[in-house]
């Protein structure tokens, strides 16, 4: 079994056959994470409920939480117009981040120096 | 000028000079879309409180509404944890999608079959 054609054809992939997801936590609305998904990871997510990435750095499939525990129950994924980025509504178990926040965006706020 | 150099050392850039940025409307939780910057980009962002991408399609800046009165006037704008990822808190006038929907991941819904 792999990803479905008609959702495959519809994919915008960069170079290395990826497409960037974008995690958010469906009740609050929180941008949890962005992580990349290939065709594959893109089926496991769809047919387990489970979100699952292609981990660049390891080179490998990564079910979130499987290590931490900081699980990410899938509640609907949308495809962007292009079909070049992935939405997940997620409920996420604990922090989404590996640094333990609640999202990977808490401590990087920078300055807007508008006029 | 160009980018703030402590900001650029925490940028990870792919390997075309780019991150993924996610724009999301500040007081709904909506995500609008996702586009590309790079250091110039993030720079004119964060200094015109105006939402400025880089058009992979067009090979030059873009900023949001100039042509379609969409604009997206920035709130707020942080790195994620390793730097590879800009989320944007806007203010979206209109649609945010060249479609005219709201988002760009209005009508692009899949369906999960989980177990």
């Amino acid at each position: 079994m792999s990803l479905d054609p008609a959702i495959a054809a519809r994919l915008k992939r960069t170079a290395d056959g990826l497409v960037p997801a974008v995690a958010q936590q469906y009740d609050t609305g929180e941008v949890l994470m962005l992580a990349w998904m290939d065709d594959e990871a893109l089926h496991r997510t769809l047919t387990t409920g489970r979100a699952t990435y292609w981990s660049r750095s390891r080179g490998e499939y990564w079910v979130k939480g499987d290590t931490s525990g900081h699980v990410q129950h899938v509640k609907s994924v949308a495809l962007d117009c292009d079909g070049d980025t992935i939405l997940l509504k997620v409920d996420q178990t604990g922090a989404a981040c590996h640094t333990g926040d609640r999202t990977c965006f808490d401590a990087g706020e920078l300055t807007v120096n508008s006029a």
